[in-house]
């Protein structure tokens, strides 16, 4: 299993789609080289085009005899540069980078200044206007919990009932510049659910919904009572989760 | 006169060079857009091909009779995105950004961990070896003070004399992650010395030099007793200082 981080910015997404530039697609090209293997890599999380990674996991089965350290070193050789391989550890056969994760963590940037940072214009969301980031802070707390998130994505199918455990939102001078982080925690995600949440909070920060809107939006399960989806630019997935390997993700 | 944040990637440098794609040739092109005037800006500092800024400052001599806040947004509509307006302020006429200007404050970013960052590829050097921070900490204060600088760079005419009121060097752990920041701030710099003295305390990281080796090269004023010159990826210019203007560069 590897942990992976990646910059999404001239990336289609993390799933595979033919020829386009995907982060999947990327390391199994690298795979092949190094291995002759032609597999298909899990990942733990879909992300889309333009959201970035600092812990992305993704696993396969493999008949390769190159010992883990060869293997990191190659492929970080092999990878394009804004993709790299952090961490590379063994697992159980059954193990499975989706299917076996607990839970995922991902946070949101926000640059809360005047005027955009060119040095941060694809890691960050530039919002001028000033926020109201208590009433941002109460709302996001609305959705601890096990809850339908209906209202903040779509699945492929099945169920979205998902339970959230960890839900903020601060206000961090960074850099000598206001800057504003969303974290949210969660056995799983909805499409989109991350950047609608934020797209919702902003409305929130803005003052066009109160604080305690949240709940109320939230129990709609109405996609449009949502905020439009931010764009993808200011998200990462931060780390992922496993039973019994606390090291995954982490490092 | 404007404060200016860029991402200096893809540049050739902030300085003018005819067809090249340069900071003063993007910010003379958009006002001349914006004003009519084909007039030269004074850049405080140069910086070079890839070394950024979150704190240039530069100015021109302009009859322009639009408000300052109009010029801003101005500007910052019609400049590429990896160049931004932070700040836009009037001085008196005999003001040069260059010539008034008393310090400059540069730091440069090593990211000191085993594995590159692909979020921070264009942001930091690299450094996968352990560093000894201290021995760097302890060796950069040698360069406080007034002293000829020949060792870490040229000029193109004139002393090699600078004041270096600001020398220091600290390991900073920044979202999970080892990096190590160099600060330096003088009177002025000759070409290449930041990058230069970056590139020496590299060597004493590494190691291959101790730590009080470090005013023995300064007094050399050998360039060839220096280490190589670091990459320009990791260099940014902080802030530029003025008499009685202690906002020209902050926000």
């Amino acid at each position: 299993v590897l942990t992976l981080e990646y910059d999404g910015t001239d990336y289609a997404g993390s799933q595979f789609q033919g020829d386009t530039r995907t982060i999947q697609g990327a390391l199994e090209a690298a795979w092949t080289k190094l291995t002759g293997e032609q597999v298909r890599w899990n990942f733990a999380g879909r992300t889309d085009a333009g959201v970035h990674a600092r812990g992305q996991v993704a696993n396969t089965r493999t008949a390769t005899r190159h010992a883990l350290a060869t293997i990191q070193r190659a492929l970080n050789a092999l990878l394009p540069r804004d993709v790299a391989v952090l961490a590379a550890q063994d697992v159980p056969w059954d193990f499975h980078a989706r299917y076996s994760a607990w839970r995922r963590d991902y946070r949101y940037l926000i640059l809360n200044e005047a005027w955009p940072s060119p040095l941060e214009r694809e890691r960050m969301l530039h919002v001028p206007e000033a926020l109201d980031v208590d009433g941002m802070a109460h709302a996001v707390e609305a959705l601890v919990g096990e809850h339908d998130f209906a209202t903040f994505g779509v699945v492929d199918r099945g169920t979205t009932v998902r339970h959230c455990y960890h839900a903020a939102c601060n206000a961090v001078w960074k850099d000598g510049r206001q800057t504003i982080e969303i974290e949210l925690s969660a056995n799983g995600f909805l499409r989109h659910m991350v950047r609608s949440v934020v797209g919702t909070l902003l409305q929130v920060g803005r003052g066009r919904l109160g604080a305690s809107d949240m709940a109320t939006i939230l129990a709609s399960h109405d996609r449009s009572s949502a905020g439009p989806t931010a764009p993808p630019h200011g998200l990462y997935l931060e780390r992922v989760w496993y039973e019994g390997q606390p090291a995954a993700g982490s490092r």
